[in-house]
């Protein structure tokens, strides 16, 4: 099974295409860069929902649901918003189909046509904001902290399963506040919350820090993002908060009136992770024997597997394992317990090694016989053999041991993999040769930025939040720079 | 606040829509039918969707995701399907917008048109149908027992918040079998599961049939569903279950090898709930002061109020507040304690009861004197003074009581609005003067449903499941009839 799978280190793209769908997590349907996403895969974006909702309820966010579709008319109301989002988008032109009048299928009815095209939402800002204005009078009214569990479309030319599709899955949190300080205080609550998410969730170490000017959100006044680094060197942005400043609503006209009786424009943020997310599980952790999945997101948690020779030696084993099981799940531990008959033990050990499972537990006649289980676990592939009576702490325990171990592996390779670079020969030697993230300094002009996209294909991945000042200068221009920058080719 | 209500005596329709509005739970959008669910509507459909989501997973089904986009010639392949859906759609042409040349906003791109239209998906049997062909190939892929939680567009004329919306969400159900005895234990799993859900959440009695063949889902074999009766005395549609037979199976080409070696098509169900069902509770039980949530789905299901005056008052009232909060949270009761300043305890009281909190405690300085809160139940209005020790108990029985008082009232109410009617002079003067159900003989003909339906607005509502066989005239036609049906006046 595993042997289906490309070879990470020959050609890391199509191992990972290879193992999305091979793990059942996805695949593409017929309708161009739309992605069907399959039980087991679905069942992880589940598991991250529900622990993302937590921390946003914890919050003090509530969810709520607006409309799929959004009048064209909206998107021109902010500038430069419309610039970034109303171009490559999905269009409804027609609200009927007729059968066709030669007899062969259905047509457009040519009458139906609406008065004013509706766009398919690449994001919600626009409608948000056109509602907001009657939701919110009195600085009684704010803040308003709303999120958004939906789909987006945007219409992409090159499509990759999770990292980039047409359609895609997200949450989209839009809130409005009285003050800037507010605003800002919430776009860097959320920067910490993604972050916090992706260490300990996720398993993924991430870089906090603003987008510069031309990677930022239209429509923003400033963009942060968390970004993680992939196996092959490259970075992966994982999740945005933008602080929106008054842009939208000076552009859906929403104001308040202030404590002080003043009538204000309000001051909002939105942010936002998607089924991306997907994807830096897949390429964080992965190994050529599938994927790694940290136990805090995995479905299945632990999975159970009977080695027998004949229905007595299955009921003794099984009885054995049903026993662990509820036991495991008595500590809120997931657990399968898979007896099918018409796979053999060899393959299932291959397919949820495939499948990432964390930890295995092994029975066979001799387990029984001696009162053990074998336990192995994914990350590291060891295996031990442990008495029954102490199963349930060792799987408590390993299960946090992956979770840190993981994490800790990540941290190692991105640590690894982050050079500084002085010299404009080094970098472009370190981007070609090795990828990671590139510390630089840089003069904070786009033109610089520009030039070493186009010579490199390396863009800059955030201005770090938390590196202290440090003069230098440009690595391009020679230029004076107060601090380093987050260079990276990036998904 | 409650006196901004219509009275649901003097005019149902608009208390219905008063009600909707004035608790929160929705609003029309600028967007022709489209609706945004608002965070207090939203939160009581994620306890729907979580309950029912718990269910599903139990009787053994996997949530997945499938494009929201369905190529035109998908619908063309089922012949009924597509005359039953493919009609009033949303319709896709364009990919792209671009800056209108006069400067004035954005346009349609024209040379961004699609080759082949896409069809925002009405219901997803044809695309899943699609992508179940690459699913199955053998027995053992079968059962496939899979779920969606979606949005849906379908393109309607007159629209009502939650009851008929252009956008809506919902759940839909797409199973595929090896045998016909399979898919129609899993149609009828499915009713049963519904009826449980509608009657011990909801707290909503319904009725169980089959639907007669005019009123069959496009493509399938045979329609079940659960039907409830409003306190207007018209019926709602409150879920439906589809054995679809082999009919997606043969237009997408959905075969398997048996386990006799031999090359089978598929047999299918489909079965889906909506943000119909929200229009349900509130229509159920509402009365003229609001909604009265069932506990078993209220997102808040006590509220704790403080009166007082000045802030040592509260001082003493929060500390007994915050003790009972913890006290309750700890059986798993969900509390809200408001003691916001900006609100008089009257307002608060009447806002509650606007939105359907089941029970509401307040503590006021005579309370804390005599170590005593009172509470006052949301469905009888019913006030007691109850001992602080004694409170954790009380409102457990409390709202468990609420939960089968209110069940047991719109059960009372059902019964008295169901007439057994064996004429149809009879029929028509309880249709008009009363409404209900009415349990009449039919024919058996689309002629006769037809013209009862012409002449009074009444429809067959369901071929009851659970009633025997009861051989008689049909009440229109006097022709011969086995069995009572259902007929009602319906959403």
């Amino acid at each position: 099974m595993a042997d289906f799978l490309t070879k990470k280190e020959e050609n890391y793209s199509q191992w990972y295409n290879d193992l999305v769908i091979k793990a059942d997590l996805a695949e593409n349907s017929d309708v161009r860069g739309c992605m069907v996403i399959k039980p087991y895969g679905y069942a992880i974006w589940e598991r991250i929902q529900a622990e993302l909702d937590k921390l946003f309820k914890a919050t003090g966010h509530q969810n709520a649901y607006f409309p799929l579709f959004i009048p064209k008319s909206y998107f021109s109301k902010e500038a430069s918003h419309v610039e970034g989002f109303a171009k490559e988008c999905a269009v409804v032109t027609h609200y009927r189909l007729m059968n066709d009048p030669s007899g062969k299928g259905v047509i457009v009815d040519p009458t139906a046509k609406l008065e004013e095209e509706l766009i398919i939402r690449p994001t919600s800002e626009t409608i948000i904001w056109h509602t907001y204005r009657n939701w919110i009078q009195s600085y009684r009214d704010l803040p308003l902290l709303i999120n958004q569990w939906a789909n987006v479309v945007r219409w992409e030319m090159r499509t990759r399963l999770f990292l980039r599709t047409t359609e895609f899955l997200w949450q989209e949190g839009h809130t409005a506040h009285a003050t800037c300080e507010e605003a800002q205080e919430e776009t860097m609550k959320i920067v910490e919350l993604y972050a916090h998410f992706a260490q300990d969730f996720m398993g993924i170490p991430v870089l906090k820090g603003s987008k510069s000017d031309s990677e930022r959100f239209a429509g923003a006044e400033a963009t942060y993002a968390i970004e993680a680094l992939m196996q092959d060197g490259k970075a992966l942005q994982t999740g945005t908060s933008h602080f929106l400043g008054q842009n939208f609503a000076k552009a859906f006209d929403v104001q308040f009136t202030s404590k002080a009786g003043n009538l204000e424009y309000v001051w909002a943020t939105s942010w936002g992770v998607s089924t991306r997310l997907m994807g830096a599980l897949v390429m964080a952790h992965g190994d050529n024997r599938g994927l790694v999945l940290p136990p805090n997101l995995a479905p299945i948690q632990v999975v159970i597997i009977p080695i027998y020779k004949g229905n007595s030696e299955l009921d003794k084993i099984s009885a054995a394992a049903l026993e662990i099981k509820s036991s495991l799940e008595a500590q809120g531990i997931s657990v399968k317990y898979d007896d099918r008959d018409t796979h053999k033990p060899g393959y299932k050990f291959a397919d949820y090694e495939l499948k990432g499972v964390p930890v295995r537990i092994a029975i066979g006649p001799r387990d029984i016989e001696n009162d053990t289980v074998e336990i192995a676990r994914r990350d590291t592939l060891e295996k031990t053999v442990v008495k029954r009576e102490a199963v349930t702490d060792e799987v408590k325990n390993l299960l946090k041991d992956i979770q840190q171990n993981i994490f800790t592996r990540a941290l190692k390779f991105r640590e690894e993999n982050t050079h500084v670079v002085n010299s404009w020969g080094q970098f472009k030697e370190i981007i070609d040769k090795k990828g990671g993230f590139i510390l630089a300094h840089w003069d904070g002009t786009a033109e610089t930025e520009e030039r070493i996209k186009d010579e490199t294909k390396a863009t800059i991945r955030v201005i770090p939040l938390d590196s202290e000042p440090e003069a230098g200068n440009c690595v391009y221009s020679g230029n004076p720079s107060k601090q380093r920058v987050v260079f990276a080719r990036a998904y």
